[in-house]
């Protein structure tokens, strides 16, 4: 890792969309030793449940109002709607920007970082 | 907005986080102007429901394979999960910590760039 | 009502799902007096969003542990998955049927009580 | 079973309940072997997480428009319901009841045959 360059905090959505792209079986994704490369290799049901599951284990979480079980559960919901995202050819950035021009935030974004990914 | 200084994409759901902060009700956020404010003003359920809502209808549209709707029902669902954080005190940064982690992503990410908050 | 012949509780179901082959469209369904036959008119969409709400609902007032809200939750549930049999050409029975088989009850179960609509 | 009488299918709600009872803790449900006893066992979160999960699959599956699927997710969203209602000291005809009083059937409903247990 030592090679790697630090990120921010609020690059992660983006690097691990890098991340699971290379888990997609085109790219050679490995259901044996990847869970990601699993699900894609499964097919979209299989993460696709995991959403209605997740979403519903953190309703659950924020009913009990317990923060590390709501944290956890936001981390599970998010990572697999960006499996989702990665395996229709999408990327967070899009939800992100999509966020922003609901908010009136698109005028503050900075230009041309969406990644040539 | 000329005053504000450019944020990257990455930074939207930080931005938008801080944004939800000041329509809590301690904050006095108004229920008539402001769709979140009328959201905290009701009470953890009419956030928790449309978590469920929006993650089934982020299925359906994954299920059609209808891109804009992938990107809008995401966006939803990602909007009231934020909202949820924001009601119990929590950070998207908290989550995005929490991916990193579990991902072996931790080491990469630089010091001191959760918000002061 | 004086010429209808009264009805168990546990023949509601069975009721129900022949009062919603009636809203449908080709049956002459009219959208604007009936819930039903506005979200046949609509399509799928309308009433599948409606059981991933009800379900969240439904595991919320679990979770509160309110019985009334329960039953209403569960009834606002299966009465939407009752919507979508009738779309799908489906009857309760044959759910019914199904759970029978599942849990050994099949050899009780009377023949030839499926009815012939 | 041969000391069994049979029943009609619209009784399988019922019927289910009432072996669902059987497999309460305080009943001496055995968790080893019924898994509706290891439901009980684990707490409300194991089985509201399936009424989440089973819901998702109910969608899916109606998007497919695959009827043996549909019939099998609503036959598990159901069979967890009951769960549910079993676990808060409910009964299906709790729900069927409230279901006829929406729709008008109350007039019809017999008398005196809701369950004494």
């Amino acid at each position: 890792m030592s090679t790697e360059s630090s990120i921010e905090l609020s690059a992660v959505l983006g690097r691990l969309a890098d991340i699971l792209q290379t888990r997609l079986p085109a790219n050679g994704g490995d259901p044996a030793t990847s869970y990601a490369a699993k699900l894609f290799a499964k097919g979209p049901d299989s993460f696709l449940k995991k959403i209605g599951e997740e979403a519903t284990e953190l309703v659950m979480a924020s009913k009990d109002g317990q923060n590390d079980h709501i944290i956890a559960e936001t981390a599970d919901l998010w990572f697999h709607c960006l499996v989702a995202l990665t395996y229709y050819g999408l990327r967070p950035e899009d939800v992100l920007a999509e966020l922003a021009r609901r908010e009136g935030l698109s005028g503050l974004v900075e230009k041309a970082n969406r990644p040539q990914s």
